[in-house]
């Protein structure tokens, strides 16, 4: 039987396709090497697990406010107070998953054939959502001669009467830019003038290296006009699996994403509530010290990285992902894929999947223990290395091979 | 600014709404007798507490297979198998929340324009969803004169060419009906001849009373051509804030929803899912004991609220819910409902929360403590004498009110 159109574009989020893929490779003992999906091998927090086993034993098992326990919105609002200045009504804080947020703001602010603006390269669910609602994607190029940063300018060109929503992501997955104040500050301008959403996924906000500070277009409205900012647990506290987050916006938008998830969904677990709550109010040092690890992992990624023939990247100002350039290895983003999963067991995301822009580069995702990252890079350094023997072997004798010859 | 079409419809789940409302009230000190909401007194099983505690202490707290970790779609399989008597492939197995079903489902099989069949009175969401999707809705009615039975050949009188998916559910939210065979079969029949997918929805397949047997269409293609069965923890095993479920169907449809659940959630959290496997494989008496305790709760409420002037129920053969027709208190459902609340701080809901054709009828959930439930119905009782006593003196003493005599 035929199934609805809405599905017809659906094709998942890269890294869950491979995730079963490469546990079933895993199953026959093969080692992999695993840097594809944006997980930690760090473990969530201590007094976090500890809150919610306590929320168990307490039986907060039943339904609660579809919109959030007040508790935990309010310690969502006075978290917001510290993080970015201002404190939101818990009329404008819905708790739900992170992802799904992109899904409702999307449907709850674009009808079909009016048009979103995303970043691209960007996070894959920014196309995913336009594939079975209808709503049209229009990508900015994320280049790397502007280090990976949107231009601003770029946005506003491809502003059209159907245009309803910009999002916006910094740090940003997969290239790992933090964006500055300027920039983020002239997009909140730009969505202000054209009277849009700016969806901010604010995801990797607690994720930045170096001193950068973190900024949010949410400063000029106070997520009271256009602002929606997502945010979550997954990555900064290492909660992947708690599936917690939470959307700060205009109360009218926030209305409405809640009716809808109320709908769907009735309510989100209370017991794991409450441990967002311990997260907000018991871990900020947790939080410091697991981003000090990430920024040591990182310098190990991006120097091994770098030492590899045909590969280059740019430091990764924040996010938990480093996004190298492979076209000097003369293969496609699959190609490289595929060749490092084949000759050196390692697992690693073409950057198409964030988007057509994402050719030339791939995806690695770095908060791993530092000894599997060494052990895993040097493989894929002797890997290429060996190949540019080969190559350099057979262009010395004049042997190139049916694959080159076909490349031209 | 202008939000989408698609939430103009949204109107929430009623229950959802009254809770709020209600939490609110109790703050300030009035004390309310609670039967709107499909919650129970009694806690989650401690064998399922202790299992999501362990998974939690074993770090199961990261991404996984976002269709469901395969030892739990075992434990699906395995009590589907004991339960109906078929062994379904994993990949027609598909964990997320069970409401949330109901909107993949629909999203899944029917575009903008087609039709859904559906039972009204029925559960909220079954309505709820047409009104966000495009999708018309095409209502069964359910009638007390057939015992809240939905009579198949109604169904068959409202296929038409665009008719994609028939919702069936038993034993049925808010009626308290449990279909026979012969009916469940019927419809199974029917949506074969028409070639329609079928929501069998079996939340309440444990919660079944008097030695009712449960019947699902699946008998017919083992969920393998158009049943997609619906089921979940919430209420057999008393686990509504885990928002555990799963869906079992046609391996196209379960592979289009997963791949719709992976792009909006990721995944479902793992350490909830270990207690999925516990309540499946751990606990049977522990459901038995509960839907004994229920049934007495059953008992309880029924006899009472046929004691009360104006009032008539049928006795429920499964589910959580009475539903009684108070058309004989001259109040309509939404009168009722206020007059419970204020004259007896006692909370339910209108029958019309479940569709046109719920007016004259209210529906409690009574999975509370046998002691809250006769204080409450003796309240109201005393309420629904008072007032008639009321209406009788005023009627011999030719007093009619103005209420009355506007409503003729």
């Amino acid at each position: 039987m035929r199934l609805s159109k809405i599905t017809e574009g659906l094709i998942g989020q890269p890294m869950f396709k491979l995730l079963v893929k490469m546990q079933e490779k895993e199953r026959t003992g093969k080692k992999l090497y695993h840097f594809e999906i944006g997980d930690s091998d760090y473990p969530a927090p201590s007094h976090v697990v500890k809150s919610v086993k306590k929320a168990l034993d307490e039986d907060r098992t039943h339904y609660v406010d579809s919109t959030g326990i007040c508790e935990f919105k309010e310690a969502i609002r006075e978290h917001i107070a510290r993080r970015l200045g201002f404190r939101p009504a818990l009329k404008q804080i819905l708790v739900m998953p992170s992802n799904a947020i992109i899904d409702f703001v999307v449907r709850c602010t674009a009808d079909p054939a009016d048009e979103i603006i995303y970043p691209d390269p960007g996070f894959s669910t920014y196309i995913a959502v336009t594939s079975y609602t209808g709503v049209k994607k229009v990508g900015v190029p994320i280049l790397e001669s502007h280090k990976f940063h949107i231009q601003p300018e770029e946005i506003e060109k491809r502003i059209t009467p159907r245009t309803k929503l910009i999002i916006l992501n910094s740090p940003s997955n997969p290239t790992g830019a933090a964006l500055n104040r300027d920039t983020i500050m002239e997009v909140g301008l730009i969505a202000k003038k054209h009277n849009l959403y700016l969806l901010s996924d604010e995801i990797y906000s607690k994720v930045i290296y170096d001193g950068i500070k973190h900024y949010s277009s949410s400063e000029l409205d106070h997520c009271q006009e256009r602002t929606i900012i997502l945010d979550g647990f997954a990555k900064g506290y290492s909660m992947p699996g708690f599936r917690l987050g939470y959307a700060i916006g205009p109360e009218s938008v926030i209305e409405k994403m809640g009716l809808l998830f109320q709908t769907i969904f009735s309510c989100f677990p209370p017991f794991i509530q409450y441990g967002g709550i311990s997260a907000l109010t018991e871990c900020p040092a947790d939080v410091e010290e697991r981003v000090e690890t990430y920024g040591r992992l990182r310098d190990l990624i991006y120097e091994k990285l770098n030492a590899m023939p045909g590969i280059s990247c740019l430091k990764p100002e924040g996010a938990v992902y480093i996004f190298p350039n492979i076209s000097g290895t003369g293969m496609s983003s699959q190609e490289f894929v595929e060749f490092a999963l084949d000759k050196a067991n390692v697992v690693l995301l073409s950057g198409t999947c964030f988007g057509t822009e994402g050719e030339g580069y791939v995806r690695l995702c770095y908060t791993r223990k530092p000894e599997m990252i060494i052990e895993a890079m040097d493989r894929l350094k002797k890997a290429l290395e060996e190949r540019k023997n080969g190559e350099d072997f057979n262009k010395r004798h004049n042997l190139a091979g049916r694959r080159t010859s076909c490349r031209g």
